[in-house]
């Protein structure tokens, strides 16, 4: 290929080739944290009474109708809500809106690997700190006057660990001059005492954030939430306005909706995925493993006789996908999402298959 | 309010207040260049025979069934076409993937709005040139050695105006250092002789971005489409894989590939919007009207009596909305969706009681 002086300015970065994606029917994907079930049925009489001649107009600039539905289900007022393509999108814009000084933005080691990203592309700059050896995420580590901002997910991914309230509330008060982002993409699998929404009344440097994407079965929809204050939030609405507009789709926002005013059919599906995991946990505790305490809709297990890369490999190769990092600290570690009982069955027989080699 | 101090760190802009939306049923709504007719009926029968279970997976992470039906649609490869979640979001990434000089990006003073917007927010040097008179593009004003890029609209917004392929491959011709990106959000309702996308072949830096919001009636769902040579695809994709994952949700994939599937019907909706637009054009014109030669559907217009803020107003009254822009050049000119037959005579037979007041 010549080289031709517009190449000079692309963007430096590797071009993309597709990744394999696991496909056939007989596969167990439990890579990726998606639900188990499927999302309420009233989102299927959504799709039955929508009229698709709605669809030639743009959509809510805002979301409105959903963010009403959320803030209803949350007792809060709608301008404490913000509603984006999915969370990765809702953290980029907060990233934006909050994330504007010279000092380093701080968030843990081990965490959504997305933070950094952002970081680059908003060239925001950023400083990471260890988790602890236990993998709990050290609150004294986030302290700091010259904290440009703090970013952590709780509970934590991969980790599958939970923080409590008080931490974010310890995190807060030594905080008071930047923006603190709890990202609790997984609080609804988590135990009463870890989620910690109602501090946005309290803090009004917090932003909150949650995903359709695990809990409520849509990660197929694209849906991501932020809640704060009023002032928070209308900047955040400020920055979509400015420089996305339209971005969550008609039938995202209908569809969510109806999963957002079904909670009885919320509420059972959290409790079997609740009850799968603490029976998985507790049969690989049985064959050695050390299974974290899972506050989230995975599990994160290393073993102390078996590498966690021949077993994720030997999965691989029966059809069952599950995620193995070649990062440091985690190299030996595994993550597991909680699917059905019977998927969970399979799985536990691979692996026994594997140590019984 | 106390002056606490991240507030220093909130982005610099203004804290968005919604505006107001019209609704009502007697609403004619002739201000966003919406479709005047629903999508294929075939999304119907998507919608139909959706299986919600599907949500709780992600998406294909590069929509390939839909770039798959537009390649064919267009007998390009896959690797020519990359989708994504409306054409503001594929504008912005190819703002990412190809303007990285210190040289500045080029595009006409009178143009889509949104280009000064990410050139601000992803700090790229800009400049504009004013169009002609006539309000045509000038050619001339887009050549040079020291362009960081090139974007223009082709058809052009709001003027309606369209400039022939062969105007593409002039700029073109003087623009072989950087990627020249042709907006082809309107061509779909040009005459034949505008449409540049086959340049691709020829041209291996220049980018042809589409929409599914204007001439396939799928505003609603975000949609938006690029093409290019395979190696400018990449970066897209590429950058777009790096910086926000997963964005086109699964409905608006397939409700996608039903529209593009559906050539007839696609064909005759074009056909009865362009046959409106005829012909209120020459109505406007019988009352004195200077139009524009639209190749789009909708209609820039001007009246040498009549101020175009006065008419616009007259109208919102009347709950007919149309759009004016307080803008320097084209402040006394009005942008008028091409709606059903039936809006366009309500709107004419306005337009005439306020001659008449």
């Amino acid at each position: 290929m010549s080289k031709q002086l517009w190449r000079n300015n692309l963007i430096n970065i590797t071009p993309y080739v597709a990744g394999e994606q696991p496909k056939g029917d007989n596969i167990i994907k439990l890579n990726a944290n998606e639900n188990a079930y499927p999302p309420s049925p009233k989102v299927r009489q959504i799709l039955d009474s929508y009229k698709p001649e709605d669809m030639r107009r743009y959509p809510s600039a805002d979301a409105l109708p959903l963010r009403e539905a959320i803030a209803q289900r949350n007792g809060l007022s709608i301008d404490n809500v913000f509603v984006s393509n999915g969370s990765d999108d809702v953290l980029a814009t907060a990233f934006r809106a909050f994330f504007n000084s010279e000092r380093p933005i701080v968030y843990p080691d081990i965490t959504y690997s997305f933070y950094p990203v952002w970081c680059e592309l908003l060239k925001i700059p950023n400083r990471t700190v260890p988790v602890k050896d236990d993998f709990h995420i050290d609150a004294q580590s986030l302290y700091g006057e010259g904290n440009g901002g703090v970013v952590f997910a709780n509970p934590n991914a991969p980790t599958s660990l939970g923080e409590s309230r008080e931490f974010v509330k310890d995190v807060l008060e030594h905080n008071k001059d930047c923006i603190v982002i709890a990202d609790q993409t997984y609080v609804d699998f988590a135990d009463k005492g870890i989620d910690c929404l109602d501090l946005i009344n309290e803090y009004d440097n917090l932003i909150v954030t949650h995903t359709f994407s695990k809990s409520r079965s849509m990660a197929g929809m694209r849906l991501g939430v932020a809640f704060g204050s009023a002032e928070l939030i209308g900047y955040m609405l400020a920055v979509k306005d400015s420089y996305n507009s339209y971005p969550v789709n008609r039938l995202s926002i209908e569809t969510g909706v109806a999963s957002v005013q079904d909670e009885e059919y919320f509420q059972s599906t959290l409790k079997k995925i609740v009850a799968t995991r603490e029976n998985v946990s507790a049969q690989m505790k049985q064959l050695g493993f050390e299974v974290l305490k899972s506050q989230t809709n995975f599990l994160f297990v290393t073993h102390p006789q078996f590498a966690a890369k021949a077993i994720f490999e030997y999965l691989r190769e029966k059809g069952i996908y599950i995620r193995y990092f070649n990062k440091p600290r985690i190299d030996n570690y595994l993550r597991i999402t909680i699917g059905t009982d019977e998927e969970m069955s399979q799985m536990i027989e691979q692996i026994k298959a594997f140590m019984n080699k």
